[in-house]
């Protein structure tokens, strides 16, 4: 039996919780304003520490007219106490994205004291956690990181991994969670687990992903047959007759006989000039 | 101007940084032995918690025989003490991966009172993060994940992305890594840290993932001219000739050949069997 080799040298990649947790973001410009669409694309209750004047023109979109943050505090960062929640509590993670290296390297060291993962945007040994380019399609997230090692070509291998996931994705994920949904409410039984994963997993690879994204109530209930049955039903079984009239194919079979019929009049043509 | 449109219901996905950082891991069955792994590739300062007779064979391979542990303390969790380094210190992040659901609880509660990342393997409310799908190419890592929602998905995915991402990517991203480390020697100076990124981007834009990973002392040194003449030198000039005797280049040349002969053959077949 052999076991994975080590490959040390990388980060710890994780997808960190924050629905309904606590975070403070410092500074209004470019950069924040990015930070804040990863913040509340997690549903994090964002709280946003910036001067009005600091306030860039996304960021003021988002706070004015979208109203997405949670709570802005109209002034600049200058004293620890800033740092602690309105309320006195703590928060669960603070960024910063300013120009000011000492109030970074300040708020740093208090997070620190305090364990509050931080993130000092562009200063690597002051950040406990690094963000990558990230790929989006509904539930599923993709990131890439180079740890710091390459942030242009990871762009370029963004672009490459987002060519390889079909659009239909995110549809997919969704349709299988129901399709699990389903099945818990008919096999309940905690000691069907296992079986009730190796069904599940039997599924997903019988089927592709742009298939599972068709799957809907009615297809879910056919495919739930094949639980009592111990079988694996195909698409074709349950959604066959979808496929027969699908546009693609018929396109594909449009295209034959246009070559078809392409080919033997050349070829007639040929045959034709030679014979006379 | 309009600016990205907010898609909430994810997680902040990002590369957590533990070098030299103390993780503590409770427990030494498969699932243990994966994180393990995990946190040995972030190079963390790891310390196992498991009884002798918990360890399972992977486990018992990493701790015994490559002792890739720092350090093993051969006991099963009874205790809170037990979450205290030995020092007395606070670990940065604890990870069970044990049956005991009680004691998997008391470990949570504990690490959130004491502000410790934590995450209770298959209990999702007890984590501060999940893990994901990861793929690895030296210093690039991608992580795929569902959220919790298609863990079955989220490995084939993981596979389309894995063919989708050239082997050579891992030392195109070092060689572009030592490229930028010469640039920033020949051009040191913070004010001309702007124009160093453009001109890295130009260079990573106009050469594929393929020719970057060709790129030895020599041919950085050629490429660096183009620094000086504010050039961006391409493949062909700087390693042009390595392609021409390139084997897959070749090969394709050989192929043509074969084919037009083979074309050939079969016209004049044909034509002098009609001409007959």
């Amino acid at each position: 039996m052999t076991y994975p080799t080590l490959e040390p040298g990388g980060s710890l990649l994780i997808a960190w919780q924050l629905r309904g947790k606590r975070v403070l973001l410092v500074g209004g410009g470019e950069v924040a304003a990015g930070r804040l669409v990863l913040l509340k694309n997690a549903d994090a209750h964002l709280t946003v520490l910036c001067a009005p004047e600091g306030l860039g023109s996304e960021m003021k979109y988002r706070v004015e007219i979208e109203q997405v943050v949670d709570e802005y505090i109209p002034s600049a960062y200058t004293h620890e106490e800033q740092l602690k929640r309105t309320d006195g509590g703590m928060y669960d993670m603070i960024l910063t994205a300013i120009d000011d290296a000492d109030a970074s390297r300040a708020i740093c060291a208090w997070c620190r004291n305090h364990r509050i993962p931080v993130n000092v945007a562009d200063v690597p040994p002051e950040c406990d956690f690094y963000f990558g380019s990230i790929i989006r399609r509904g539930p599923l997230q993709v990131m890439v990181s180079t740890g710091g090692k390459g942030p242009r070509l990871a762009r370029q291998i963004r672009q490459r991994l987002e060519n390889a996931i079909p659009v239909s994705t995110g549809a997919a994920i969704e349709r299988v969670g129901e399709l699990r949904g389903a099945l818990r409410r008919i096999a309940p039984q905690p000691d069907q687990s296992a079986q009730r994963m190796r069904w599940m997993t039997d599924v997903c690879e019988t089927w592709s992903i742009d298939e599972l994204a068709q799957l809907d109530e009615h297809a879910i209930a056919r495919v739930l047959r094949g639980w009592h049955d111990k079988t694996i039903p195909t698409y074709d079984e349950v959604l066959g007759s979808r496929r027969t009239w699908h546009w693609p194919h018929l396109r594909d079979y449009v295209a034959f006989a246009l070559g078809a019929t392409t080919a033997l009049a050349v070829g007639a043509a040929v045959v034709h000039r030679f014979r006379r």
